[in-house]
């Protein structure tokens, strides 16, 4: 089965929102064994919604449309769709009863503008909406044997096709393409074969490194064609997407497994997880595991990695808390960074990020303590070039330090140095195993 | 002149990248005066890109190509526009210079695959890349009559019209566009009447407050129809957009200019910046203003208002740092608040918060403490539900604090509430004037 998306919005155009609703649909999709061929977006205009709708359905056999359901003049998706499928639109009395409901338990009446919503293409289901007023729409194509009030005679051969049609609002549209949208595409599919895959979350090691470790594995796997692995880095870490196809479900994961098995022995612990974890989750886990806790010192991210250590729901069972001394005297204020070491190398150094961290750690009375001291840019700062980042770690066995160069102007430095942070004591935290 | 937007990479259609190149693109060119019609995305098939081509070339007059243009077996773009234009690939010798040099001042050899990025449609113009090895490319179609080695006679009508083909590396994208592309498209476009718009940046109102307050406005204009006002809601945000035509670029900007002086005197204070201003970027300027420093004192944040405030390249003239005290218990130690005011009404309280600002101005020396405390969820604390958060702010001329009931899940609750609190410490800083 071919599918394909078509985004309605003028605001998509502009580049005012991105399109992250066919990000979204593309992973459930894919990880649902379905192909995506194709992608379009088109703006708020009754003939270009039309056009793009009739030329998606003569390349692919199911069509989602995201947008242009909502009550204003601009929502022009049901007309469209009205349009090619060669059918009228008709008020759905069900439809404009539950607009009548759900206003007046809101002591509302209908803004008249709204009524809208409940004029469907004949012959089209409405999608229940779990989470707003607008129904979405399932349209089997050709309709025109249904049609009633309509030109019966599409011009040009009939398209065919299933197209569903889906609010742009994307909490709305998650619902309704996970209650209704995919079960219903999966029926029509039939058995796909399976395809099962798995992603493996790296940190510590640029990209190319990656694909270089992994060269021989992915070389060997081209030849047979079965299984393939993929890389996708951003934001200091990287994906390794593993994918085999076979006849069944089991066959997939049973050809898989040898597969994820050498990647993970190649990679080592730079592999901190599956599928969807996160390394702020990661660290969580492995800190709770050990009844640890962690506090953070910042200088050049200015909370950066606090702001990654409190991410996860129930950190507070693992974070302490965070110093920002952004300003140098604040180090020796807040973390008890010796003055004269200060005075002598400045605040961009080895020491002084040791210091960091065992300063929050006693302070802050955590089990570790992460200290950050860098230069984020764009200028250079104390003697050093942006980039330039020390990591700390103070734990029960000691403290360290380790220089990094970071890549990137301003904005990308202070994430890599607070994924950094993150992935040191992660690497600490797994050679110092519970109990 | 119509325009088309084409992404290349099957990455995009599996969602594992939203496509911030289109979104990017799109702002630009309308910014340009320049309409987009529609935008797709395709996968890595030689076949499905050279469709795609061609239909966005019947629909438009001009197409930017973006991704595809890499050194792997997977980039097809450069394969995909020669049949296209019914034209062979031949290697051109000064690209293929170039790639030996660079890698050659790096000490390397140029790995063998590379040098298909040398390889290019016979007839097309190399486009600089000043930020990597990829070149890109222009192809005024039809190409036939130049055609050397390959097809003369493409199939079909020849399509018409001008194709940019431009890295995926955003960056490398970027400079391309604005360097080459975007002075090319407006020579061909010639004088295309002006457009101008302008982007009023607006902080502490919900989009449905300001659609409410600027309807009357937006009605009177949909009349006369030569001036619009767009909304665009994000992270705690709202961005007003006016656009106006006219003959030229002076009579818009003087169409534009009352409509701009009614949107700022009907959202006053709420409005707090224009085009490129960022909401820290205004804070920093105000401080610097105004001689004056400031602290933050974050819980449920975890670090993300320190992050914000110190955003801004030069930020460490007027960010001295943060206290993230998570636990409760740091509360007291890190930041003074009495251990008494704590046990009775717990950490999610109006006094907590002024005691935290107070804490953190004394303590880091600032001119300014804002605070932040409250309950970011998934879960009920200390009683509160989550959204409550407080945010007070200490200065030279006192302290006080808000509670606010922030919609969302926890994501989005710490940014609306760090926003907040950016948000409060600028209209107190409104308050006190400079000097």
């Amino acid at each position: 089965m071919k599918l394909e998306i078509l985004a309605v919005g003028t605001e998509l155009l502009l580049g005012d929102i991105v399109n992250g609703n066919a990000a979204w649909l593309g992973q459930r999709l894919a990880a649902a064994g379905l192909d995506v061929h194709g992608s379009a977006v088109v703006g708020d205009n009754l003939g270009r919604i039309a056009d793009a709708v009739r030329a998606a359905l003569r390349r692919a056999d199911a069509l989602i449309v995201t947008g242009g359901l909502g009550p204003t003049q601009d929502d022009l998706t049901r007309e469209a769709l009205a349009a090619v499928a060669g059918v009228a639109t008709a008020r759905s009395l069900e439809i404009e009863g539950a607009l009548r409901e759900r206003y007046s338990a809101l002591g509302r009446q209908v803004p008249e503008a709204n009524f809208r919503q409940a004029d469907l293409p004949v012959g089209a289901a409405a999608l229940p909406n779990g989470r707003g007023t607008a129904p979405g729409l399932l349209l089997d194509m050709p309709m025109g044997a249904r049609a009633v009030g309509g030109d019966t005679a599409p011009p040009g051969a009939p398209v065919t096709g299933v197209v569903y049609a889906l609010p742009g609002v994307p909490h709305e549209m998650y619902e309704m393409f996970t209650v209704t949208v995919l079960p219903d595409l999966l029926a029509r599919a039939g058995e796909p074969g399976a395809i099962v895959s798995r992603t493996l979350h790296v940190a510590g090691m640029w990209e190319s490194a990656v694909a270089e470790a992994l060269g021989g594995l992915v070389e060997r796997l081209d030849v047979t064609g079965s299984a393939t692995v993929a890389f996708l880095a951003g934001g200091g870490r990287v994906k390794v997407r593993i994918t085999t196809k076979a006849a069944s479900r089991t066959d997939a994961l049973e050809h898989l497994a040898p597969i994820e098995a050498e990647v993970r022995t190649t990679l080592g612990e730079a592999v901190y997880g599956v599928d969807g974890d996160t390394l702020p989750g990661v660290v969580s886990r492995l800190l709770l595991a050990r009844g640890a806790t962690v506090a953070a010192a910042e200088s050049l991210t200015g909370g950066l990695l606090g702001s990654l250590l409190s991410e996860t729901p129930g950190s507070s069972d693992t974070f302490r808390g965070a110093v920002v001394a952004y300003a140098t005297t604040l180090k020796t204020a807040l973390l008890g960074v010796p003055v004269e070491l200060l005075a002598e190398r400045g605040p961009v150094d080895s020491d002084v990020a040791v210091a960091m961290a065992h300063g929050v750690r006693t302070r802050l009375g955590a089990t570790y303590g992460v200290a950050l001291t860098g230069v984020a840019g764009p200028d250079i700062q104390d003697g050093a070039t942006p980039g330039t980042v020390y990591v700390g770690i103070a734990g029960p066995t000691g403290a360290a330090a380790r220089q990094l160069q970071l890549p990137g102007r301003r904005e990308q430095v202070r994430l890599l140095a607070a994924v950094s942070g993150l992935d040191a004591l992660r690497r600490r935290l797994l050679r110092e195993a519970p109990g």
